[in-house]
């Protein structure tokens, strides 16, 4: 096992409790440790109140919606973002009422909606005009529901990371664009149409290192509150500045601890808000740098095949019992990761290899991983920085159950709280109809 | 709706049908037509068979596993390839029997190996030498139910595609190189252990337009036999050339017809063998060539928003009612559609928009597309060229139900063949664990 740096604050399997994991769940599994992941939101927590001591933490639950960890989120005094119907759903199943919840999306669904009101949900996040005048024929239900609405705005700053992750820029799907008018105009019509308007939103993007985007953000929209008020007498009682923070998938990316981000942003915010007697409350919405770290991929090392490589000479793949279907971030945004073999050090030697996957696809998970050249089958090997947008985004793909996701109690002991999936359901949605002949 | 031009193989609805599957099933749906995916694997058969009469074409069932279109491609004569456990119970419960299945996979495991075996499956592609010797171990059991086994080669042609989907290059995961003598090693080890191997397989990569690596890929397989023959005197009885054939996802992908390219790869082997006294089976295995072009998605429109952007001034998204979660490939691979609104012809103007999805994630799903400029909310486009990769790899990303797939019967009739996920069974893998405090 690599030598952990001394600023790394990535959670890691010891050896004795990988191979009591996956002796009692098997492999693939995914894994996160409670005590970790309530440290890391008691640490953004710590951070963000002693700069700004109202300020609310929403888990983003698109980056890890298990239920048990939306419970334990809660619980720490999260309140949960939900981006749809089904994320609504699982954080009303772990017991966090609807109205710590608020649900964002660019095409939110009249039904989700309609569902999203009539649970009483805290806060809706509103991304375009048509939603603005369903409200506006929802007023009397929103009213009762006691439900507040937010603008998103899309600030116009190009954040610095992989295009696909990038929101805040002013082409983009999401929200309301300040520069050509239209976040005014939002706030206009829905201060016309009497909604309960609290205030602004953005989010410009995720895993960001270089935190100068998002403090940008923040500071364009409260000098967007400070303007609205100057305007047309708006109070904002409420600003979220999203979230983004990156996160240490390897050595190489190194974010801003969580203090010095919050106390950054919220810097930023207050100068943009003095002299206006505007005292909103801060909120953020951190999703991957609250779990990512917390949670790892625990795989069994099946067959190593060293072959001729262009260049190179010759290539090591050493191929493990899941892939693509359990973490498809190498191969959506070419995302690196901290690699461990999980076994007492037997080689000095280690030798850069290629950890592939077993589907029937070049999946090429993780390459120049350095790992013991007597690396063989029956070993474990874990991955680091997979609690987020890893269970999230799993797939069936060559019908391959998903993983299971084991907890490390905060004594020790392990819990299940996500199951593998049976074969039983995956052949539940089929239908052969009569007379297919 | 864009003309098609003459070549256009690809399947796609009228507007009548796209408004009753919506009516009848919601939106997002995966629609296949079944007569146009009969007719693709009946082409294909006479192509083959006219260059090789005992020709046999195995359905790659990763593409595609819906139950109701395995059961479709064994009606029409496929043996069906499976990568998993998984795929091979979807072909049972398609009643196929397992012995017109054949099992591949570069780290299969061992209990997946053994369960292929017990069902009798027809065949098993050796990928590795541990798996020789579990086949050695096996050897009672595979005799008594009859299993061939198959040598996959790495032949070592590097095919024009996507480096993610391309496979045939001797720098892979898959099989056994021939370059380095790792071919004939396994050879001789089956020989030695007796094993019932009748042949060798090779897959280059997928989405070749040029098949000319496909050509290369069984031309080098072929002399390899003929060198087995003349080294060991092993009578190779069955040379599968894999898949790979392209389809028209746009109309700048014009692929080979399936009968030209089953008269130039069958012309390849044939005049490798010449003079070697062998005349195996020759089998392929398409997936994409067969079921993509028979498949499409039909969205509905929500939001459409102008917005800013650099350099091209602004910038409309249509949003839709899916994306990244039931098509990855856009994010995956860069891949290209073509997408048609279904609508009575309304404005002669059509302008570039980029069509997104509805993730909380910067999903340009289609970039670029000709819509007329009067798209609007309810609205409906479809997809084309979507019955492969695109079901087998949706995921519940956000949450979202993965949509069902609708089966348009020879007689115009609908059936369904893959439902919607429910909410319950999208939260039945869900566990909260005592004491979670």
């Amino acid at each position: 096992m690599t030598a952990a740096p001394l600023q790394d604050t990535r959670f890691r399997l010891s050896e004795e409790q990988a191979r009591e994991l996956a002796q009692a769940y098997g492999t693939p599994l995914y894994v996160v440790d409670e005590g970790h992941f309530r440290q890391r939101i008691q640490q953004y927590y710590e951070g963000f109140r002693a700069a700004s001591p109202k300020g609310e933490l929403s888990f983003a639950s698109k980056a890890n919606s298990t239920v048990a960890l939306l419970k334990i989120a809660y619980q720490e005094g999260c309140s949960i973002d939900v981006a749809s119907e089904g994320e609504l759903r699982a954080a009303l199943m772990a017991g966090v009422p609807a109205s710590a919840c608020h649900l964002h999306g660019n095409n939110k669904q009249e039904s989700e909606i309609q569902f999203a009101v009539e649970q009483g949900i805290g806060m809706i996040v509103l991304d375009n005009f048509e939603e603005i005048e369903l409200f506006g024929r929802m007023k009397a239900l929103v009213e009762e529901k006691g439900v507040k609405l937010v603008i998103r705005l899309a600030p116009g700053v190009d954040p610095v990371t992989h295009a696909k992750i990038s929101t805040g820029q002013a082409d983009t799907k999401f929200g309301f664009n300040i520069v050509d008018g239209s976040g005014e105009k939002a706030l206009k019509r829905t201060m016309e149409l009497g909604l309960p308007t609290i205030g602004f939103h953005c989010h410009v993007g995720s895993q960001l290192l270089d935190p100068e985007a998002q403090i940008s953000g923040g500071e364009l929209i409260a000098k967007f509150a400070a303007d609205m008020k100057a305007n047309h007498g708006f109070e904002t009682t409420y600003l979220n500045v999203g979230g983004g923070l990156g996160v240490m998938y390897t050595e190489k990316d190194v974010p801003m601890s969580h203090a010095e981000y919050c106390k950054a942003i919220v810097a930023a915010v207050t100068k943009a808000l003095e002299g206006t007697g505007l005292d909103p409350k801060l909120a953020q919405e951190p999703g991957r740098s609250l779990i990512a770290e917390s949670g790892v991929t625990l795989y069994r090392v099946g067959v190593v095949k060293t072959v001729p490589a262009k260049e190179r000479g010759t290539r090591t793949y050493v191929c493990v019992d899941g892939g693509l279907s359990d973490n498809p971030r190498p191969a959506l945004y070419g995302s690196k990761y901290t690699v461990e073999l999980v076994s007492p050090s037997r080689s000095a030697d280690a030798s850069p290899v290629t950890v592939s996957g077993k589907h029937c696809e070049t999946d090429k998970l993780f390459e120049d991983i350095q790992l013991p050249s007597d690396v063989q089958a029956g070993d474990l090997i874990q991955v680091l920085c997979t609690g987020a947008y890893n269970s999230s985004m799993a797939s069936n793909y060559n019908r391959y159950q998903r993983p299971a996701t084991a907890l490390i109690r905060k004594d020790g002991s392990f819990s299940l709280v996500q199951r593998r999936d049976t074969w039983e359901e995956m052949l539940a949605r089929e239908i052969v109809p009569e007379g297919l002949v």
